[in-house]
């Protein structure tokens, strides 16, 4: 069939690209797909809300597949409106509006192939919410059926139910029950044949998963009407473990139900989330036959009845296995290359769809923001990159020349704009404005007396310094993003100093995004390494990047008389990332720990207070950095769980959690 | 019964105090309430998480009404754990584990009064969600029951469904199914004749509501039982209009049933939402027999099978009917008093919560930052306040006095700090970095080329200058709060404004907490007034500060020479406040807009093209505003919508929605 898909991936270029297919290709590829059983697996990306774009996008593909008579034509859960819309329909319910208008102009559109399209279905009642999440049978110029969405995720970055009622019915419905909110049990839950489902609906099969999150099994209820296919229109974001799980399930299911099995997935991200991709078909044996691209629209067309596919290579990493997962490991080597397109797709998506072009950021000679700039220059073009060293005093010969090095070796454009100036001037503004407010209030605070002191009690040294430093970085950057067209800064805070709290508000924190505020920093080394390995330009992170211990040149240690290191004022990175990794992935707490042997405890000697004296830093400094997740800039979700705001809810105000629990005597005593 | 309600009080307060309760108070009102039927309402103010504090409180309480033999003591939802606590428990099941033990830990407090506690009940079961929102009932030193939550709000500020498993059962279960997850229907759902529901569960009355949102209605199954009173054990915020619906529902019910009604509610803020008390009892024929304090903590002693009951009064506002709020106007009046006490309440908690003291915003003479002080003074005390005015060249002579006079007469602190030299240190570098980043990027867009270029192609001004203003105030902050213990920086900016993202990033709307951002620029003017009419020291807010018009004063208008003003930028205030009011409230879009008389035009005359232009302008700013609103500041819900992103989703690329709609012609045309 190779012949088959050359033609095919040439069609598929042309529409990508708004071009017309050719004439020849067009008969050449009907002759062989006017045959029954051809289904087009169209994995779109959207634009939240933008359903005229969308719609446009959907009736490319129609008009194609018409053209070749494909038999059925697929495309992702809420294709017209993009998924997730959230709250924004229940507020501007106008837009439901519009897409139902544009859902019926698709609909007539539709000849012989059957198209499904996911839209938002108003429910015209008193009962439950008000919308469905639906998908539209379009056949023959008008909507022959509906298929509702039953099983709402409503966990981690989705949040189905708080816009949607859940259908109390699978399979396909009558259209005469558009928009009416009702059930019927009058029609057959086939159309044409096929067992069509919604996302979620397919991921809760009893046998497979330990947990079975919900009661219904759509799956089930379709499968007693003998689905000659079963087709699942989906919006099912990447992260760690999840492609695996996914090709496990779907296998296990195609299998169990002796019937083959098309998935269409969306592609590109929405704000925070990254959706992959990888549609793909399996035989009634749970076989792979056929994958799409990854991070890439495609039409990928497929015959589950001959079994005739092509499975597109897999972005690495996306296939880690689960058993690989169950440890933490600081072997991230194979899921580097799905964390690269992740980002990158995530901003790309986000400039594209907000209307921005152009990037600037900090360059400091360290890790993180040299990562950023890769990654950048990547999903925007190096010439849409503007990197600015902003030495201050601290800032080390090597730092200014490694940042200038990776610069050129990026192609990215970059100057130099020194902070001295900044510096002085606030640090003699708010030195004076001190002196005047030390007149009213005492700097510390006495815990014992309840008061304020201008007497230090405690040892813990002044931020200010090292915060004008960053905040004046921050002006620049803002400065820069103000007087230049479509440009944004970066926030370049990765996910161990966020958990620490070890970021400057209205410093390196700041910005219009955070590429890698959901990567650790013992992933980031490995990261950057990859980078070095597997990029076009090879080594394009000077090796003194890598090497170098992380800190971010604010304030000099007093020990040392040099900079301080990051890892001085928090803890080794690899125990930190291990505890983080932990308590998202495991849901291990405080006592677990001190039962577990660390990686880092393998090859070195930890005692047990110098243990627990991390253990104990880590709670206080995460229950204060609450505050700072929830002001966190938009940022690319990568890892299995994460502290992105839209992903993971915490009250600030629950700052007093005591994570290491108490004894029963202890309880008995404090109840006396 | 005014000698019982003195003597409650009484020991009310020193519970409150946390005093002895007088041996002669106790056995005086033991005499009384050693009758039956005596059931005690504790509304009580728990912190997040923080399982030990809250259960203390709540040992308190169980010690005295052992004391005092009452019948049965009533605490809110979640009790120990503090509503919401959200996904923190599902990352950290080991506080569930420890409010486990805490719950055991009271029940063996218990005697014969009947105790109800809210806690999370884990499910160790492989169905559904991991936890129950569960009510305990205690007595005889065991846990004599359970009863689970059945309607999960999930929805604005809620998000059960996120963590919760709703139950399939209403009513009281047996102890032995205490986290298991199990469900029987052996045992009677009644405890002690109490018909038991938490929250939502009585929110599901079709008869009542237009729209019902669940199929369940755990009342009816619980009427059927004959219950001698209705529980209901409620975290449920304060919002516009919440608190007629509460009562007209309530009232509603228990006349429906014949049944008499307690409602024990929350108090205090978590977060961003804040609930305000009120706990009360109805009688079988739905009259109020009973009501607790607004926004206090209060143990309410009713007897409702003898109709023992003391109204106290209600917060003004809370009252307010909903038919007033069917149209929009500008007369606040009467909401003024519950957003007074709501932003109040929302303050303290907060920093209380996160242990924090003290606050310093900036005082530009204008409305927002007024209005902040004054509640800051109030909720923190004036001696925890510090205004800093910081003048530039732009700020006017009355400006800057109008600030000072508010300062002293709220007594708050005050420092005047010029930012005249940041400005010209900041402007200095920031031109010479432009120059810098001139010779490799062009300014400005030009949609046509799709290039950029250095000549100005659009008439907008540069906002760099105000900007730097902004962020040098803010950078005064920032720097006092890093220097000053217990101390954060107020973000001032007020609801539409917001709307307009007319706030500047890392400038104004930066800040630790925002305590206005919920509230309407026109409210706020009625705010200022009212706030100079009923506190304590009248009139401590210069008039000439009500009477200006809204400006950031951080540009000179070229067309007049002076700062210019907000709604020269923008539009007019009770325009703009109508928009939003009508979006949030009626769900209301553009063609609407066309088709309504605003009030504003109903006393200027507006031409079709400056009310076009108007819209136009609204849509495109809001959407422009949405990144803003991602990272805007933890602040208090106090109107019935927000923007809070807690309480309003809407993903950020949605920039692209045609709010206006679009013509069946236009689809047509478009899809050909």
């Amino acid at each position: 069939m190779s012949d088959f898909y050359e033609l095919a991936e040439i069609a598929d270029n042309c529409l990508l690209n708004n071009k017309t297919v050719d004439e020849k290709v067009i008969s050449e590829l009907k002759q062989i797909t006017t045959d029954n059983g051809y289904i087009g697996m169209a994995q779109i990306n959207p634009v939240a809300g933008d359903i005229e774009y969308n719609t446009k996008k959907i009736a490319k593909y129609i008009k194609f597949a018409n053209d070749i008579n494909l038999e059925c034509l697929v495309f992702p859960e809420l294709s017209l409106m993009g998924y997730p819309i959230e709250d924004t329909i229940d507020r501007h319910p106008v837009i439901v509006e519009e897409n139902i208008k544009w859902l019926k102009g698709l609909a007539k559109l539709s000849k012989n192939t059957v198209v499904l399209v996911g839209f938002v279905e108003p429910r015209n009642c008193s009962k439950g919410k008000k919308y469905f999440n639906s998908v539209a049978v379009l056949q023959k110029g008008q909507i022959q059926g509906i298929i509702r969405k039953s099983l709402l995720p409503t966990y981690s970055e989705f949040n189905d139910y708080r816009y949607i009622e859940p259908s109390e019915v699978s399979g396909c419905q009558s259209p005469d029950l558009l928009s009416t909110g009702e059930y019927s049990e009058q029609v057959s839950k086939l159309y044409n044949g096929y067992g069509i489902s919604i996302c979620e609906d397919c991921w809760n099969d009893g046998e497979f998963f330990e947990r079975k999150l919900y009661s219904a099994n759509p799956l089930e209820d379709l499968y007693k009407e003998k689905p000659r296919v079963f087709i699942n229109c989906s919006a099912s974001p990447t992260r760690t473990k999840k492609e695996q799980l996914k090709h496990n399930m779907l296998s296990f299911v195609s299998a169990k139900y002796k019937t083959p099995f098309i998935y269409v997935n969306q592609v590109g991200a929405i704000d925070n989330i990254s959706f992959d991709g990888t549609s793909r078909m399996y035989d009634s044996e749970g076989k792979l036959i056929a994958r799409a691209k990854s991070f890439e629209e495609q039409l990928l067309i497929v015959n589950p009845y001959k079994k005739i596919g092509k499975i597109y290579p897999l972005t690495k990493g996306l296939e880690k296995s689960l058993t690989e997962q169950k440890v933490f490991t600081l072997e991230y080597e194979s899921d580097l290359e799905r964390t690269y397109k992740t980002i990158i797709q995530g901003i790309r998506d986000y400039f594209n769809k907000c209307g921005l072009k152009r990037a600037v950021l900090g360059l400091s000679g360290g890790l993180d923001s040299t990562v950023c700039a890769v990654l950048l220059a990547d999903a925007l073009g190096k010439e849409n990159v503007f990197g600015v060293s902003m030495p201050s005093h601290i800032t080390s010969q090597e730092s200014k020349s490694d940042a200038e090095k990776l610069a050129n070796n990026l192609g990215i454009n970059f100057a130099e704009a020194p902070i001295k100036d900044m510096i002085e001037t606030t640090t003699n503004c708010l030195n004076s404005l001190f002196a005047k407010v030390e007149k009213r209030w005492g700097k510390y605070y006495d815990r014992e007396t309840g008061t304020f002191t201008n007497k230090p009690n405690n040892s813990y040294p002044s931020f200010t310094p090292d915060n004008i430093q960053a905040r004046s970085r921050a002006m620049f950057l803002w400065g820069i993003s103000n007087e230049f067209a479509s440009c944004i800064p970066i926030a370049t805070s990765d996910k161990s100093e966020l958990y620490m709290g070890y970021a400057t508000i209205n410093g390196d924190m700041s910005g219009g995004f955070a590429p890698i505020a959901d990567v650790p920093k013992t992933k980031l080394f490995a990261f950057a390494r990859w980078l070095n390995s597997n990029r076009k330009e090879k080594n394009a992170i000077p090796e003194a990047i890598i090497l170098k211990k992380p800190g971010a040149e604010l304030a000099i240690d007093p020990k040392t008389g040099k900079p301080l290191i990051a890892e001085d004022a928090l803890m080794p990175y690899e125990f930190l990332d291990e505890i983080i990794w932990r308590i998202e992935n495991k849901n291990e707490s405080y006592k677990d720990f001190l039962g577990i042997e660390f990686v880092y405890e393998k090859h070195n000697k930890v005692s047990k207070e110098q243990k627990t004296e991390w253990l104990n830093k880590f709670y206080r400094r995460m229950s204060t950095a609450l505050y700072k997740w929830s002001i966190l800039p938009p940022s690319v979700i990568v890892e299995a769980r994460s502290i992105n705001k839209y992903d993971y809810h915490q009250p600030i105000t629950s700052s007093r959690i005591n994570y290491k629990g108490v004894s029963e005597e202890y309880i008995n005593e404090g109840l006396k």
